[in-house]
């Protein structure tokens, strides 16, 4: 089986969006705002929305099953008040939930989080209880920048994050450190901020002790982890310098990384610098790449392609990054799957 | 000849730190301002803060002329105001000169800005005239976030920065894009700031059309181009998004990375992946990464190595990296060079 780890609903229905572009517009006016029973989108238009898309390349591509959460660029967490972020987190999620209710040998859902830039993230667990307990979730993303490339909340190993990581440890489910979109006009949204995030939040756990206080918890970091890996020599480095523990053992338990990496010599990088352990399946498409390399001919965001062929793997690690890892990371998506036989 | 593109003065005498730390006490109470005057260096101190480091290691190494700058992480272009950076970036600059006309084989200016957050970069010319007039100095260092991790100044592609582009390309020197001490807790200086300006900045040329108002600025992108060339094919992809010409078109005339990356595999995906001619070495030491890696017995910014080992080079395009491309992007120092017969 090939699972992959990050997969978002990049091409929900355009109703989702307009509701969200009336929920914005009842921020500055509050007659405008929308009720939730006004956004409509039938089963056969999720259907549609999927078949035509994920589904379709997923199929074509020979991935098997998704783990599937809003769109990461549209949490725009920065937009509005805790009520804002909270009301358009339960639709999200639950569009993502009924994905996988039509779907339910393909995807299985990932949560995003009602942050508000400033907010105590403990006003995130109630979201979070639903999403694991009745849409039966199996991870969530954590946005470290809630404010949206301004960066005003403490680092992740503050306290300030301790109860929503008590509450993953309590159910055995990782999050996804992601943000969303920009709105400081220095970083562009998928070519500087997503990878930014990913440096920063390893160097965040890298300069703690987070997992002292959480041995279990566990963080995958997207996008090939941003620059780390590039940089495996650097941080190695840093470590020793400031007296840490190998790699391996201070963070290497509980950090992991996808393969959205899009071209071959960064799957390579990736696959030799990181033990395979690390490393978890994943493409993110349809989303911040979307062509076709010429150089190949084939899709940037067909990782699948970059990990058969690279010189690092054998057919056992292989497996590891295409399943095994991710059942080892989402200890839930692994029962679920044994439950059906899987 | 082997020149590093990337030093800084990261050894200078205690008596530089403990100014600063008046001068940083004087901000709040201008009563412990110290003068300039109070500032003391001898010669010998001078050359024994190189020779006992930078020029050892050097010899040890086998590099000839490294390009030197005041110590990144200490520009802190975010404490006080102009006045203050202006009087600091002057110190500092005069000390690489003096550097300089000490070792003059050995080390040849590039000037710190006195740059300060929400004041027009114009104010910062004077100094640059005086430091490649004066001071001979061949380029200089950008800091894209005077903020230190704020990021509250418009991105490098705005009309902001024009008067130092206008200038850079009347002296037809390069910039170094490099930030300094981060003071927002997300960012660890060398482990996140440093790593995403770089990405940032390169996003801030791929996304505008910057060479194109200036077809002869140039940009040195240090720390190996941050997570650049690991995601190639994500920027490949974006640009082909947003229908800009193919990188090598778009941004490779204007856009140089360093070599600062810390590990074999991080070397070999840069040389496999940017073209030969956009690769500069460096090793910024003494720097961020002073130890000993325990997998290989030597030191991590020990870069040369790297490139001696890589299976993606040759003789030729070593020597490109080594001296050609340094020469080309800087032609103040290979103006300089030839005047001595190198």
């Amino acid at each position: 089986m090939i699972i992959d780890c990050h997969g978002h609903y990049t091409t929900a229905p355009k109703a989702l969006e307009q509701w969200r572009n009336r929920q914005i517009a009842g921020i500055a006016d509050p007659v405008l705002m929308p009720a939730v029973s006004e956004l409509k989108i039938s089963d056969d238009e999720l259907r549609e929305s999927i078949e035509s898309n994920q589904l379709r390349l997923m199929k074509e591509r020979g991935s098997d099953l998704t783990i599937f959460s809003p769109r990461a660029s549209f949490m725009a967490h920065h937009i509005g008040d805790f009520n804002v972020s909270s009301t358009w987190a339960a639709i999200c999620n639950e569009l993502c939930h009924r994905v996988a209710q039509l779907f339910p040998e393909h995807f299985v859902g990932a949560a995003m989080l009602p942050q508000s830039p400033g907010v105590d993230p403990r006003t995130s667990i109630a979201e979070m209880e639903k999403c694991v307990r009745e849409y039966g979730f199996v991870g969530i993303n954590l946005n470290p920048d809630p404010s949206g490339g301004h960066w005003t909340s403490p680092p992740l190993s503050d306290r300030h994050w301790y109860p929503v990581y008590e509450k993953m440890v309590e159910y055995d489910i990782p999050a996804m450190i992601h943000v969303s979109t920009s709105c400081n006009a220095c970083f562009h949204t998928t070519g500087a901020h997503y990878l930014n995030a990913d440096t920063t939040a390893f160097m965040q756990c890298l300069t703690s002790d987070l997992f002292q206080d959480f041995p279990t918890l566990k963080f995958l970091i997207p996008h090939g982890g941003g620059a780390v890996p590039y940089h495996w020599g650097r941080f190695r480095g840093l470590a020793q310098e400031m007296k840490k523990p190998l790699l391996k053992d201070h963070l290497l338990n509980n950090i992991f990384f996808d393969t959205c990496v899009y071209h071959q010599p960064g799957i390579d990088l990736l696959s030799k610098v990181i033990p395979v352990d690390n490393i978890l399946f994943a493409s993110e498409m349809i989303g911040a790449v979307r062509g076709i390399d010429p150089e190949t001919g084939h899709y940037y965001d067909d990782t699948r392609r970059y990990i058969e062929n690279t010189p690092y793997l054998n057919a056992e690690t292989r497996q590891q990054i295409f399943e095994g890892n991710a059942r080892r990371v989402f200890p839930r998506l692994d029962a679920a799957l044994k439950q059906k036989g899987l």
